[in-house]
């Protein structure tokens, strides 16, 4: 049977991967000869990824994946020092129990999680609401602003891993960066702005520097590089909760995977090129107005969010508003709404992967993305995510359309 | 030039790894075809390393390393929640103001450096001292513990990683255990003892479930296998500090690195099968004891610590003093000790790498693992580390020797 694989979300199909065995083997921290080579090499993937991403080498650092990366910046908050000038917490606290960290609804579960941590051990989190189409909105920002003026951080996502949803990362700094809270006399409280890359990176154009977020992370396995390998983007060092031998400019501890750091550069260098990745997002959105076209011929379609009818691919306004790679929908069958998992099924079983929600959250039988939009319990439940690739074909959309139009006739 | 690498402590030299390309790619968590070819082969790589390490598969834990492993263990004591009739925080602190977590003095940098993170957060933390051998000794231990008698955490690892000095761990944890701190009326004190295992899994025989310790760290590029894959083995499931997407039954959050995991239980089965290890092993200790021989043979060695004189590989008493892998000494030249990093540089541009201290704290110009067994500070800075590999052969150590005693004649 034809496999078609429709879960590049959740993870890649991988690129002729670097051979471990190819990477200078020593220890990049050792003086001698063969850790001298590695270090070089290490460095050199180090550059090449800052030129893919067009920020400097120093500012970025090797981690074992996006999760990781995310969860160091997240922790860092627990020995965010005082900063000269900075009004100690007491006298912060007076002045707002506002939340010091907030995050998107709809962040992945390597964030939303850690902010649960976080909050368990008495950091005051909170969430930013998103509006029906999944973005966070001047609206909603403003809203959690206004209860919580003065967030040491702020986290929101640039791509949605379920629904694909585009924030607007440069214009959500700039309300941030505008406030009045951020421009009070000791001119200190700048709210750091951390940003998900996960889905973004080498599928949709990212610019880190220029949108003046504060940090950025990036996962290898999903832009065809390999498992265990990430990076973090860091405008300037913090200081991380977990420590060890120094490596990474003491933020990421552990033998740098210096095989892992190369394979992520090319991966970087070849879905990050700003021709070759805009080539590439022509033709997803190509592919993924064609999708969406042939569900809304079959008449049982629900996209989620229903904006996404009459094609997304096409920037609207300030710019992309839904990844044309991922795409989000229920469908009616023959007794109503067919579960997720049941419609995933089946079309495995006739060759196509598909999942319900992100493989991260696989397991836990809840939406709470869909449920943050606003979206009603049996659709959240009847909805596949579809997400393709670089070397996805018109012909595995159309082999696609027919098996879920097929699916609505007999489920 | 030939190059003789002794420096496989601070990594080895590859085997023929398994090229990330022939795992199946699919993410372990999706459900379909896939992601379950991924979950199988994962749970293969898990059973693989159950069965060399003689513990159970839902034991263990893949990680992206020993740093890792070891800060998941440390940083859970955020988290640990009060187990029922566990005497609360306050009540526990009026009866003694101990320490909660007890590390020996001369742990790896990815566990002593979190102990003071975790003392700035405000955990009561203090050292173990070791003997002037480097090792706990049942002395040195009953004196931490009359301090400080109901430690949560106690960390003491296999095998230095500096001076290959190997800890009894079945002895102290019979004497951790066996103390009547240990055996309240509630019988709920229970003190955690975690074990850096990674100069010592595939290296000498170890065994978690019958040292009675709780948890354990493993790194599989000390072994053979690739950079970014590890292990943590748990006893029981513990209340991770960082979460995210559920993976590795939320313990270690981030898709799983399934080549890596095959990776690693390949270079765990060929390295710790009783047999083949025991073999090496013995062939380590050959080794080892011609390397000592020639060295006090010059004159000029200073064994660090003195007791490494007539051989180390047999062993005496209660087990293994000493692993056979490694060797910590300083040399005297021409005016006196040779400082380790011109000796060093001396013998890297001879062909041989050696190291000072551990790669992981080489940036850091200290030597606090001498300094806790008493060495003076000039031998201390003196000290190299040499560390052989399964691949190391006799003319190689004959090679070494006659250039350290050409380094003593000339520096």
């Amino acid at each position: 049977m034809t496999r078609r694989y429709f879960d590049w979300a959740a993870t890649a199909v991988p690129d002729a991967l670097t051979h471990p065995g190819s990477a200078p083997f020593g220890n990049p921290s050792s003086p001698h000869g063969e850790g001298r080579a590695a270090r070089a090499a290490l460095e050199e993937a180090r550059a090449r990824c800052a030129a893919a991403l067009r920020v400097k080498p120093e500012e970025l650092v090797f981690t074992s994946g996006g999760t990781e990366s995310n969860a160091a910046v997240l922790f860092s908050l627990l020995r965010r020092p005082r900063r000269p000038g900075e009004p100690d917490t007491a006298a912060r606290d007076a002045e707002t129990k506002g939340a010091e960290l907030l995050y998107s609804a709809v962040e992945h579960p390597s964030v939303k999680e850690n902010c649960t941590v976080l909050a368990e051990l008495g950091l005051r989190c909170a969430a930013i609401l998103v509006d029906g189409e999944g973005r966070v909105s001047e609206e909603t920002l403003a809203g959690a602003l206004k209860k919580h003026p003065r967030p040491k951080m702020a986290v929101i996502m640039a791509v949605n891993n379920e629904t694909g949803a585009v924030n607007d990362l440069p214009g959500l700094v700039s309300f941030i960066r505008g406030r009045p809270a951020e421009k009070t006399a000791q001119g200190v409280l700048r709210t750091h702005i951390h940003c998900d890359l996960v889905q973004a990176a080498g599928k949709i154009p990212v610019n880190p520097e220029s949108w003046g977020i504060d940090s950025a992370s990036i996962s290898a396995h999903k832009i065809g590089g390999p498992r265990g390998a990430g990076l973090l983007w860091l405008r300037k060092p913090l200081l991380p909760l977990v420590r060890g031998g120094g490596q990474e400019g003491g933020i990421r501890p552990g033998t740098e995977n210096t095989a892992g750091a190369l394979a992520l550069a090319r991966a970087l260098e070849t879905r990050a090129d700003p021709a070759a990745l805009e080539t590439a997002r022509e033709g997803a959105a190509r592919r993924m107005e064609a999708l969406i076209g042939g569900l809304e011929k079959t008449g049982r379609c629900i996209l989620i969010p229903a904006c996404r009818a009459g094609g997304s691919g096409t920037p609207s306004g300030g710019g992309l508003r839904f990844s044309p790679w991922i795409l989000q929908a229920a469908f009616r069958g023959r007794h109503g709404i067919i579960p997720g998992e049941v419609m995933a099924r089946f079309l495995d079983e006739r060759g196509f992967a598909v999942s319900t929600g992100s493989a991260c959250s696989s397991a836990e039988k809840k939406r709470p993305v869909l449920e943050a939009m606003g979206i009603d319990r049996e659709t959240a439940f009847g909805g596949i995510r579809v997400s393709q690739g670089w070397s996805t074909a018109m012909e595995d959309i159309e082999a696609l359309t027919e098996a879920l139009a097929a699916a609505c006739g007999e489920l």
